[in-house]
């Protein structure tokens, strides 16, 4: 076992001028998924709706895509689903970002085993 | 090239029950390389030495390691080095991080290559 059960953890983000996608766009997709809401997502993560509808739209502006479906109108107003360019880049995002922490947990184990001895 | 110049960009840290060691530490080791004194690494980078202080004795303390020897007394006052553990961890953590970086970029490439289509 590592000493202090030391470990690596990665954040990773897309950027283009700015930073764009990181794992705070990607939990509210997912939360969207869940929720067909974007107000339910935001609600379940504790984010005010207007922040997080500002960083559905910058991502959605940066990467020149949109995300989300609006479904307006309707006895229980309007809901949100992801667009299938979102779902891809979710589901990309989220293998990308699991196929990283794999490699970086085992680059580490090979160089820092000294930090154990 | 990509749209919009889209890159991913990771964040690199350790931790152990807590965040311990990462970029802003790596930074700090760095400058004190160049430097030879916490005081003056701190003031390169706009941090206040009692902050630099207590994230290089945090790291310190999680990791189990000292990270800096501190030189006392003398006309120009107390400096710092880094031991050779620290300087081994600076090395092997820069390392890491170009080898992740290097890693991220090329499966970004072979994933998201539909985002550009």
């Amino acid at each position: 076992m590592w000493k202090n059960n030391l470990r690596p953890k990665l954040t990773v983000q897309f950027y283009t001028q700015d930073k764009c996608f990181g794992p705070g766009v990607a939990l509210l997709l997912s939360r969207v998924q869940e929720h067909h809401s974007l107000r339910a997502a935001a609600m379940s993560v504790g984010m005010a709706y207007s922040k997080a509808w500002t960083i559905m739209k910058h991502a959605e502006q940066e990467l020149g895509m949109r995300l989300l479906n609006s479904t307006t109108g309707g006895k229980r107003g309007g809901g949100a689903t992801l667009t299938l360019e979102g779902e891809r880049l979710l589901a990309d995002y989220t293998d990308y970002v699991n196929q990283l922490n794999a490699h970086s947990e085992a680059l580490f184990q090979e160089k820092f085993s000294w930090l154990t001895e």
